[in-house]
Formats: C-alpha cells, sequence, structure tokens
C-alpha cells in the first residue's frame, strides 16, 4: 500500500481538486487537522461578520424594529427553504427551528395523532438501539405521556427496537405506527437506504421519520423522492451553523394541514399577532414551529448554508468517498498491527461521511491525538470518530492525520494520557 | 399639573438619581426614546464583544474543545443560578434554556403528572383569558394532546379561562390541576399577587406556574417566599439578553425528582453520555433541559444579568413606580382630550413596569411616534404600549417622550401613516 500511496501522490491529486478552494471559506486555526466537523463544523469566514451585524446593528439600533426590518420574522422559513433546496425539498416545506430533540418530539406526536385516525391500533415507535440517545428518549417521552392517560384503558404506546434491517423489516406489521431513524449512524457512520426503508415502511401501513443530523450537508438526501413522511436535523455539523445553531423539520406537504403537533406556541398560529384566545394552527410547515427563535445564533446559520449551496453535493460526495476510502486504507496499512477496528461499513452505498474505528483503549488515544492537533472525538463504547469533511479536508490532510495516529499508537504516548474528551453533542 | 412638573425639577431629579450611571451600561441609538425594553431590551455594552468572543476564539480556535474548556456544557446552569438570584431561587432551581413556550409545556405536563398521583381527577388547567396568547395555546396543545388518548375513556383534560381574581378563585375546585398566570399581564401590565393566588391554588388541591416574561427584572420576584410550584420566563425583554435569547425554567426543589418532563431529550440524561438506550432523568432541575442550546445567543445572556445583579431591585422598583406614576401623569394632563384611555392599574401594588392606553387609532398613533424616535409598540385590541425600564430612562426622558406623544395627538399626523410596527414577541 505504501508503494501506491504516498504523500507526494496526494499533494498532487489536491492540486486538482474541483472543491480545493472551499478551504479557504473556513477559518480553521493553525497546526489543527480537524476531523470532528460531524460534531461542530468550523466556523465559516463571514460568519463573525454577520453575527456582528445582528447585535450591532439589527439588534443595537433596530431594536424591536428588526422583527421587520431585518428580516427576523421571516428568517425561519426563508433559511428553511434554502436548507431544503439541500435536501430535496419543495419551498414551504422546511422551516429551521428549535433543536433536533424537540422536532423529534413534534413529528413523531404529528404521526401518532395521523395514525390515530388512519391507522387506530397503530401504536408502535419503531426506531434503532444504535440511534444517537436522544432519538431513542424522546420517543419513550412520547410514549410515555401518552401511556400516562391511556393507562386505565389498555392503549398503550410502545417504543420497538431494533438492531439492523432483518430485525426492522420483521418488526413492521400492523401495529407500527412510525418509523424514526437516523440516516446516517451517529456512531458507525452507516446509512441506511431511504427510499427503500421508506417504501417497506409505508407499505406496513406506518409513517417514516429520518434524522439527518449526519447527513445534511454530507450525503445526499432526496426527501420528496424517498416519498419520507417527516425530517429533522441539526445546522451545526456539516452546514457550519455554529455551536448549538437551531435544527430543523422538514414535513411532506401532505401532512402539512393534518392534525396539529402539540408544541403549540405563538409563532405557530396561522395569525399570531391578532391575539386570539383559540388556538388556530398556521396552514403550513409554520405550524412545526413554536416560539421566539435564537436570533444572533440563526443568523449565523446563513453563512454556512450559502457555503453548501454554492458546493456540488455530487462532488462533496466523490470526495467523502475518496477520502473515507483513503482513510480507511492508511489507517489498515500504515497503522496496522494495533488493534483499531473498522466499524464503518466499507460498501460506498452504505456509509456515511464519518469513519469509526473500535479500540479498548479509544478514549485514551483520542486523548493523545487532540493534544497533538488531531481532533476527533470519542463515543461510548470503546470508538474513535472521524468526521471526513471534503469541503476543508485534503488527502494530505489524511495522511497527516494517519501518520500521527501511527506515531501515538508507536510510542504508545496515549498510555499515560487522560483527558476530557467528551463532547456535547452527536 | 404641569406647574407642579417641568423639565426643569425632572432634571434636577435625575441628577440626584442612584440608578443613573446605568444608563451607560446599554447602548442606545441616538435620537431614539426607547419605550419598548419590555418586548426586546436594548444591547448592553459588552455584549458584541462577548459574541465576538464566542464566535472567533470559542468556535473558530477551540472548536469542538469548548464544550467542555470554555464552559459550554455548564451554561444552562451556571446562567440559570445567576438569573435565579434575582428570583428568590435557590441554586440548582433554575436553568436557562429552550424558550418560555416550551418551558411552559414542560412545567404543565410535569404538574399534570404529579396530579395524576397526587390528585386523580384533577384535570383543569385554569389560565387568564387575556394570558400572552403563548400560554393558552401551549396549555390548549397539551389538552389536546392528552386527551387524543383518552377520549374513548371519558379521561378529559380541560383548560379553563378565567377574566378576573374573582372568577379564579371561583374556579378552584377538586377538578383543578394547575394554575398557570403571567405575573404580569402583557397587555395592561397588571400584576397578580403571586404569594397570594398561589396559596389559595395550594388550599384547592392545585399547582401553581408563574410566567415571569414580563416580571423577571422588572418587578421584585421572590419565588420561594410565594411557594410557587413552577416558574418560565423569557431573557430578552427586561433581562436585557438579546433577540431571542433562550428562556429560563424553575422548578420548586420539591417537585424536581417527581418524574420527568416529557421532552426528554439528550442533555436532560442522568449521564448524557454513557449513550445508554434507556432514558434516565437528571436528578435535579436539568431533567427540565432538553437538546443542544444556541451558544452564541445564550452567552450573551450573561451581559444583561450582570448588570440586573449589580442593579439593587429595591431601587429599580421605587424607580419603576415613580417613573410608571409620571408616564401616566404626563399623558393624563398633557394629552388630554384625544381619547386615551389607562388600562393599566394605578394601585402600585398590582402594576408592573410597562404602561398601557387604550385608543381606537393605537395603531396609527405608535407608528407616527415610532416615525419620531419614540418607540412603544401596538397591541390587539387598540392598545399603546410603553414599556418604562429604569436602567436607561431617565425623567426627562419620559418627558420628552410624552410631548412627542403629544405633538403626534395635536397636530393629528397619525392619521395619515400606516407602518409596520407589528413586533415579534410578547
Amino acid at each position: 500500500m505504501s508503494t501506491v500511496v504516498s504523500r507526494e501522490k496526494l499533494e498532487l491529486l489536491d492540486r486538482q481538486d474541483a472543491l480545493a478552494s472551499f478551504k479557504d471559506r473556513f477559518l480553521l486555526p493553525d497546526g489543527v487537522l480537524y476531523l470532528d466537523g460531524n460534531s461542530l463544523g468550523p466556523l465559516p469566514a463571514g460568519a463573525a461578520e454577520r453575527a456582528a451585524e445582528v447585535v450591532n446593528v439589527e439588534w443595537g439600533q433596530g431594536l424591536i424594529r428588526s422583527w421587520n426590518s431585518a428580516g427576523w420574522f421571516e428568517m425561519p422559513t426563508r433559511l428553511g427553504d434554502k436548507l431544503g433546496s439541500l435536501l430535496g425539498a419543495n419551498p414551504g416545506e422546511t422551516v429551521v427551528t428549535d433543536t433536533t430533540s424537540l422536532n423529534l418530539f413534534k413529528a413523531l406526536a404529528s404521526a401518532l395523532r395521523i395514525q390515530q385516525v388512519d391507522g387506530p391500533g397503530r401504536r408502535v415507535i419503531i426506531t434503532e438501539r444504535d440511534n444517537f440517545p436522544t432519538d431513542i428518549y424522546i420517543a419513550e417521552g412520547l410514549a410515555e405521556l401518552l401511556n400516562s392517560v391511556g393507562a386505565e384503558t389498555g392503549i398503550r404506546y410502545e417504543v420497538k427496537l431494533i438492531d439492523n434491517e432483518t430485525e426492522l423489516r420483521a418488526a413492521l406489521g400492523e401495529d407500527t405506527a412510525v418509523l424514526s431513524l437516523s440516516h446516517v449512524n451517529y456512531r458507525t457512520g452507516s446509512m441506511w437506504d431511504m427510499a427503500g426503508i421508506t417504501e417497506a415502511v409505508h407499505e406496513a401501513g406506518g409513517l417514516a421519520i429520518w434524522d439527518l443530523a449526519h447527513a445534511a450537508g454530507a450525503v445526499p438526501v432526496d426527501l420528496n423522492a424517498a416519498k419520507a413522511d417527516y425530517a429533522v436535523g441539526c445546522t451545526y455539523k456539516y452546514l457550519n451553523g455554529g455551536p448549538g445553531s437551531p435544527a430543523f423539520i422538514w414535513v411532506n406537504a401532505r401532512h402539512q394541514d393534518r392534525f396539529w403537533q402539540p408544541l403549540t406556541g405563538w409563532w405557530s398560529h396561522q395569525a399570531p399577532f391578532e391575539m386570539a384566545e383559540q388556538y388556530t394552527p398556521a396552514n403550513d410547515v409554520r405550524r412545526f414551529m413554536c416560539g421566539t427563535q435564537p436570533v444572533t445564533s440563526m443568523a449565523m446559520i446563513e453563512v454556512g448554508l450559502d457555503i453548501a449551496v454554492e458546493a456540488e453535493m455530487e462532488l462533496v460526495r466523490a470526495k467523502s468517498l475518496e477520502l473515507t476510502d483513503l482513510f480507511i486504507e492508511l489507517v489498515e496499512t500504515r497503522c496496522a498491527g494495533h488493534g483499531l477496528e473498522l466499524i464503518t461499513p466499507r460498501e460506498h452505498g452504505q456509509r456515511g461521511s464519518h469513519v469509526s474505528f473500535h479500540h479498548p483503549n479509544g478514549y485514551e488515544i483520542i486523548a493523545a491525538l487532540i493534544e497533538r492537533g488531531v481532533i476527533g472525538d470519542y463515543r461510548e463504547p470503546a470508538v474513535l470518530r472521524f468526521g471526513i469533511t471534503p469541503l476543508y479536508l485534503s488527502r494530505t490532510d489524511i495522511w497527516d492525520a494517519v501518520e500521527i495516529l501511527r506515531e501515538v499508537l508507536h510510542t504508545g504516548h496515549w498510555q499515560r494520557e487522560e483527558f476530557a474528551v467528551r463532547n456535547a453533542v452527536t
């Protein structure tokens, strides 16, 4: 392998890279190889200026008037449409608001309401045992709330966890209300076939919710082509919106005027300024909003979105697969014999844009890497996770990162180190 | 009256004002008299710098490491404790997170769960017809969700609207689950007796939730002395946290380990990084969090909070009453005969920190005022609303604002004007 790949050859490929210029759109610190953009994307050029404009001009000078004059009020739908254009959404189907957890709650609650009419008796929420925990917790929380009322009556909602596609297909049946899956798994980087699984769910009479946290901006997504019912996701990973930037929810147009979701804040009302005492949901995706949004954090999302819109997803995906292939190859050849075990699918069709290895000392190894400027992250149990983001990583970055990993493993320095490397995001 | 009050006399009083120096802590635009701090507080000095630090240093340089190194992970509880200290809360009872609407949903859902055990059969949520609409909508949304399960069984949650204290006390009974009130009314500025009402609710076997959106930072609040059960509120009004800055929730310690609230995102888990498949709520107020928070918008809250902590509430309240008295007097004398009708209580004990007048052409008058640099706002139906904020308004500011109102009314210019002055916040 080392006879085939060399840093020089990778340098040559980098010079021919059609996406190379995007690296300048991000302000990465010196001495850092950032392989954690799947957790928190880096600062795009222009985001600090946008924040300063919101704070000094729109807030400081415009004050309350900026709800109209600076377009704050339209931001969730305007950014939603821009984001939706990356996901095969039509205008009016996506809104940027709240958090992924909250948006999943809205989608689940809305789907269950639909099933109360279309499929009475369908009360099972199917999700993956290895889903990001919040996705399981939110389903449990909703089921528990509903069961607290239905307890005496035999009405019982259930969260069923499956481990793989065989179990998933076996679980689908006449009690299935909704399937909630992450398109790309936060830990392993494995990817579901969205269209195929959605079709199977629909055939069984269920609805499909897709969490795109590790997919939006990372892999090609076409929600309408896949006939998905709902999608949620975050903007601070591959979309580079900033720490904790608000999330999004997409709702297939066919569900938008059916029932309301229960987080019925004023911003989801049909006429929020009439101050009516009766709740009437907006006629469109705005009914999936709730309360007032954090304007400064939301405004910065647009800077990252504009970059994502500009970058052609076909090129991004091709480079992502090339870089993840390269990373896997280099780790398996140059770091061989140190017990790293790939847990990310080798098959392109099943791979997102991050690569994970199992190692019993994963935590210490990641800590040692971070000290050396290679920022990946650690996830229980014993998983080293590396985000491979084509917009600001090159082939030589991948080479250099693997060389530092090799050095850490060869010298065994990680055995003497312990750092806090747990991060607060999926 | 004009023989008693004059601009000169007010100037003299302003020079003796112990709070006068706080005006320099806010960056108000030239030519503006800002009487809308009850809707969106102005930009405090230092907030732009704090935002720039978060964006450029913590996000840009620290990247994912800032969840630990910059204290992002502890921010909701750390700011919660600081905010709670303004409200008679003990440490560990308050968290800054999500929106007021969402926090109200959590409080209501938690209270109803407690009543399912402590007071089975108690299924009525009492609230005020003139409450801010989102507070009513959220109660309706939760009741509707629960009723969708209970429908076939006769289990039925109900939202009961009351118009005044007599109706409120009459409504309290053995079906009362929870009372949800805004401490200060968003439209009229009238204030409930928190301790007295809470006592009455408890005597009837109910729980009390207080929305402090127009109270926190504006009037003295002592949640523990009042024996309140839950409180929610926002940080972008009298606390000057910035547009749409995250809200807060306070939970009396006696309720914190009872059940969970149903928005069970990862951040409310006892051990969020163990990635357990089973949800176990945190042992404290952190169980009232949900998903990842907007860091930049949240960080700026601290700048406003620090000012509020520094200003003595006793002085703030005394000046608030003096300025609201002055505003009412000047409007009623110098603008007499133009049909403005006070709808804010004259009694100090029943008044918050904003003053509202009814006028059939309220919308046009406010528009004309805004064009002249006096920023108040308009609320349906036909209400002119003016926030009187002691930290950055002086007696001469009040005088000048009323003089401009007088000019608008005398010249009748408002009759020819129409502007978009609806604002997106309570």
